[in-house]
């Protein structure tokens, strides 16, 4: 037999704004067309809109609106189909017809590969969205103009997309960088308490992985955050998506093709929280009971002192996010159990890839990864949150 | 309204291996499993393999040799699922189900994304694994085993994958890198006549644009090639496709962010022409076809000579490719009219975006992009053709 080998080598090179804003529909922003206006080699370029239904209850005028921008600023814009609405929420997730939907948008509307998809929600829209056009064409231009807390802290400013499938969260999916991100405050007030407290634990997480000095913000001001203070809040998604930025451009593996994965902290109980509890308990919330649940085994087994593992169990709450649920209680005599929380690390690694690598905490800002999860330590974090839990609800 | 934005940059490197061997599945070959166990985090690694089913006439014993070869490397490969069968050509890339097939297999399989798919057939049915490996778990390890002509020395050492949809060619599909290639060139003498040939339209197309030197080559060697000559075909197949991966590593846009496609040469109407012809002719035999008419227009717009001009279509001519075929003068009269071959200008934009771009030869390995086609002398580019056929079928 012969053999004999060449080996291929390739950089490609990714680029893409964050722009922050509010009012980005008011037909005197002229952000949107400029994003749109500016690279474009067809003028007007054939755009599509797919919208979070979420929106309507605190936006019923949000498609009036898209069309009324597109109509103001109609040489660089040009509306190639009529604005599609999907239902919000991880729900949107679990059914492969609205990608096929937006996939036939981008074909009725003949969008090319330098044509624009612009998805306008939550981050679970956006996952949907940003899969449909990353697939047509081999990728169209995505714009994405996140609504929540999470998605303009976290998920939205990132370079992935997906779906789930086989009850196994983001099954599908890719990575794909946005052409643009536009994070417009406006929308927040209008949140729901619980999607305006959930997105901070991503924001907690960021801190506590890589920048102390904003973990002290957020303790310092966890009263306000909770009661809605609107110019804190936005201070606290522009830091934490700089981090998510920061850490995606200079970790060294933008798309995950190592097994470290620190953006993941606390991720591997809340994917399994969102599956056992039918995806009642949103991604925030689960994250942050995740972001409980590692801290307390990282305290137990010796790696975090107790000071620090407090301020964290404190600044979860001070916010308003719970630090434990029943469901991770159950079905934990056997850790291969799929109902049990404990079946999540396997899953985690399966999705992940290659070694099991969960990152724990050191310190505030410091961390380390381990490969190994003690699974009766694990059980003993999952009671210390319950009693601890228990007690602060009868207090209360 | 407030506004300011941060400039995300992400460089992403890839890396992968073309390997050339013969009887890769032969238990004594080494290659298959170097390539899984050099890299596997977990030993054995588990892998699933899909087979084009156009391989069993030539190869019957096919999948009891993967399985054998499995076996025998049982310390670094775990077949984690029976190895999948699909159907061959470009009829496996118009149904979806293939696509859902590959993931069912994949998360039957439990794998990981540091498992490894490996695909074995023509480039439709790599076209479909990539496609599916790609998109599972943002992206599982893809080996490609390339088995005729035109997948080794174009398709599948590239960065490409997609099926068809809405009647578009690729109108889903991603571009992401191979883990590793390994073309084994025992596949070759199994080929149809018609796949032995078709396969040389790429080699054509890349020495045509690139290397006048290799277009010599081909041109000294039309006959042998045609009477199929093995070792000639392993020197075509390798000189295509490092042209191939050279252009990709080195011509600046691989993932085409950009307009200019050179490697598309030709492209434009052998993509229509295929699905004028519901995909009975195949890609080979369309580029062949497609390289003969914009080589045509090339001359009949004075860009290059006659003398250079009748060495092109001889030397298609000459390792047994079509120069035409009667689908192309049909539905002229418009030229946006779908069932006739200059739609193909408008879709082929349509689908790589931006401006038209439309590469022409001005020499041999000399080109320049053009973006204004002249359909009257495209009209009579066909009838030249068309005149040209006929009076060498008359001469036969």
């Amino acid at each position: 037999m012969k053999m004999d080998s060449i080996h291929q080598q390739i950089q490609v090179a990714f680029r893409y704004p964050l722009h922050f804003t509010t009012g980005v529909f008011d037909p005197a922003n002229p952000l949107l067309g400029r994003v749109i206006g500016d690279d474009a080699d067809r003028s007007p370029a054939p755009v599509v809109f797919v919208v979070d239904r979420g929106l309507l209850p605190g936006h019923p005028d949000i498609v009036a609106a898209i069309e009324r921008y597109c109509e103001a600023h109609r040489e660089v814009v040009a509306l190639a189909a009529p604005v599609l609405l999907v239902p919000g929420g991880e729900a949107v997730k679990n059914d492969w017809h609205h990608v096929a939907d937006i996939h036939r948008l981008i074909h009725r509307g003949a969008l090319c590969r330098h044509s624009y998809v612009i998805g306008v929600g939550g981050g679970a829209v956006l996952d949907v969205v940003g899969f449909a056009a990353a697939t047509a064409h081999r990728g169209i231009r995505l714009i994405r103009i996140p609504t929540t807390v999470l998605s303009q802290d976290d998920s939205a400013v990132g370079v992935k997309n997906g779906i789930n499938g086989y009850g196994k969260k983001n099954f599908l999916g890719t990575f794909a960088t946005p052409w643009a991100v536009i994070n417009d405050s406006s929308f927040l007030p209008t949140l729901h308490d619980r999607d305006w407290r959930g997105g901070i634990s991503e924001a907690i997480k960021a801190a506590l992985i890589r920048d102390p000095d904003f973990f002290d913000f957020i303790e310092r001001h966890a009263a306000a955050l909770k009661a809605r203070d609107l110019p804190l809040m936005e201070e606290v998604v522009r830091r934490s998506a700089v981090l998510h930025l920061t850490h995606i451009a200079q970790g060294g593996d933008p798309f995950e093709q190592g097994s470290s994965r620190p953006l993941d902290y606390g991720h591997w109980s809340a994917h399994k929280l969102e599956a056992l509890t039918d995806y009642r308990m949103r991604h925030g919330e689960a994250v942050g009971i995740g972001i409980a649940l590692d801290t307390t085994y990282a305290h137990l087994t010796g790696a975090l002192g107790e000071a620090e593992w407090r301020r964290v169990i404190d600044v979860l709450q001070a916010v308003g996010l719970a630090i434990y649920t029943p469901e991770l209680s159950e079905h934990l005599d056997d850790p291969d159990d799929p109902r049990g929380v404990l079946a999540g690390l396997a899953e985690f690694r399966e999705h992940l890839g290659g070694e099991l690598t969960i990152l724990l905490l050191n310190g505030i800002g410091r961390s380390f990864d381990c490969h190994d999860i003690d699974t009766a330590m694990m059980i003993l974090s999952i009671e210390v949150l319950r009693r601890r839990s228990a007690a602060d609800t009868q207090r209360a």
